[in-house]
């Protein structure tokens, strides 16, 4: 997908934000579904292009991180997308194992808005502790 | 789908950002397509899950937005989901005249990279000066 460095000159035309970082979605290439919002620096996205492969900017552990690094749920991408503003990123990708939150549901956006409440709409189809037993 | 103000309970379990925002994501109900990517704080939700519109912050303005209130491209709330870290809302959503982007796109993720370039992969549906008319 690119053979380039994060030097390259793509990477200036995204828009970063004052923290060097822009907002990044996942969607499943076979679902359509939306899997996560995750955030990506100049480096994390030069990343992504050059391995093919989903890499993040941890905002909680301050670094890069290849999304299923640890489960082995490797997000592959199809497709890398800036939006209208280049302040955005979305991504197609085939979603490893099917499973892309650290909870182990399929999508991380599973808490549904119903009568005032946050309602848990879809169940882990694999124990999070059988996920990360590698580690 | 509520009839709650920006006081209620259910606004405090999201994870505001330190600028008291959140991004959130639309998709198109019927196509599946990811349409916007906006910003949301704690009075954009509450107006949003209130009016069954998406209402946004427009950072670029510093005022509360509802999408389509000068084009007349509203997104008419399916469903209202919040991520695994609570720090992220995606909204499902009817598109009003099936254009999200003010290019008069349909969805406003229409640069794909390619081969180290940003390629425009999708052209107007409606001229932006046609859109923006009744302003």
């Amino acid at each position: 997908m690119s053979t380039s460095d994060d030097t390259a000159g793509w990477l200036d035309e995204v828009r970063w934000g004052d923290d060097g970082l822009v907002p990044a979605i996942a969607q499943d290439c076979d679902t359509g579904k939306v899997l996560t919002l995750a955030w990506m620096n100049r480096e994390a996205l030069a990343e992504t292009a050059r391995t093919g492969l989903a890499v993040y900017w941890s905002r909680s552990r301050q670094r890069l991180w290849q999304k299923g690094e640890s489960s082995g749920h490797v997000q592959k991408i199809r497709g890398i997308y800036l939006d209208c503003d280049r302040d955005a990123i979305m991504l197609d990708v085939h979603q490893t194992g099917g499973i892309a939150c650290h909870t182990g549901r399929e999508s991380c956006f599973f808490h549904r808005l119903e009568n005032d409440q946050w309602l848990v709409i879809s169940k882990p189809l694999k124990d999070p502790k059988d996920i990360y037993r590698r580690k």
